[in-house]
């Protein structure tokens, strides 16, 4: 068992500002040597869906939540300022000109430094996501999964 | 004093959707022995009101707030998606087609759980809520209430 | 180095009553002789700021979120029931009413009681805020800062 102080955030959120806050502060404590998992549920697990079409067999709910929700993450709204996508825009100008990484790059710099990327089951089941619809390198798991983790978080945070 | 571990959570928000993590969350860490605390307060106390009409002596604006606000846990409303009340009865579709629980049932079970309810006395002096208007088996503190068990917490969430 | 419990809460969002949860906390915790610091990023930057027209060299980018977002805790909207700015005149009334503290205060009551207010300088270099914008005594850093402080907390929110 690793020695390493743990850092457990829960993305329960779905808007481009909150995954940013939540993978800056995971890599943050990547870099730091705490062995981080990113729980994703509910509307947090439309950041870690493809950017294409797929056509999973679903149910008719199940086929407008898909529809209805974003597909990856830089296709989130912002969670202020969103003004019907343009906000988004706005603020992804600013990080281009800062040379900020687009949540997308976090993403992938969270798994180079071999931060967990944890799908929750249950919200899967309940909205329709199959694991096809869902980027690759992922690991799935409900709250009993979440509690082995949170339990020994030195940092836990829901956001 | 008991030797378990501690989750304590305090749900500040009034949405179904969050709610329901708050007490998924609650009902798992109970699961595996944790003591639970869910600390409700500011628009979290929504989840807790009684589905009834009161008419308990109140000031004009103390009235506004209890009408404005949602009548316990199957009255709140979704945090995205809500589209004036048919977010909510869409995705409480989906959970009964899946054998969810839906949020009332979640709170029976925390509170067969031993999970401890504690309702913000400062919130509720502040927007007027009354103890008959809330559910039975509550307890009530303010913010000390929450440190005394925060500080102990293995797993400490704000929701 | 202090043996003192330690509360650290990262305030992200922009509203009332989230900052006066975030402030009420902290405040209490302190009261419990916590060393607390809070790490205002993204939005939470607005409560912070100084309800002044100053005119710090800006690129158009900049100016535009400078006018869009709040300046100072008393100019935030609620999470909920905000009406237009209706809903924050009616939560301060009754918070008068009651002799609760406005945030303004809760924000000096803070500094009295030393709680440490951080303000997140990769939030300030993207959306353009410069420090004289920002109201005095505050300490400056980024995520490496906030990781130092959380991975020791008893406490750790994100708001």
């Amino acid at each position: 068992m690793s020695e390493n102080k743990k850092t457990n955030i829960i993305l329960f959120s779905g808007e481009y500002d909150k995954a940013m806050a939540a993978y800056i502060i995971a890599n943050g404590a990547a870099a730091y040597d705490h062995d981080v998992t990113i729980f994703h549920t509910f509307w947090g697990l439309n950041a870690l869906r493809k950017d294409e079409k797929l056509r999973p067999q679903k149910s008719f709910m199940e086929k407008i939540f898909g529809k209805m929700m974003p597909h990856g993450a830089k296709n989130l709204p912002l969670s202020k300022m969103n003004f019907a996508g343009i906000g988004p825009k706005m603020i992804k100008s600013v990080m281009k000109k800062h040379n900020a990484m687009p949540v997308e790059d976090l993403i992938d710099m969270a798994k180079e430094q071999d931060v967990t990327l944890l799908a929750c089951t249950m919200t899967m089941d309940l909205l329709g996501i199959k694991q096809e619809e869902l980027m690759d390198g992922l690991e799935y798991g409900g709250v009993a999964a979440y509690i082995a983790e949170g339990e020994d978080g030195a940092v836990n945070l829901f956001i």
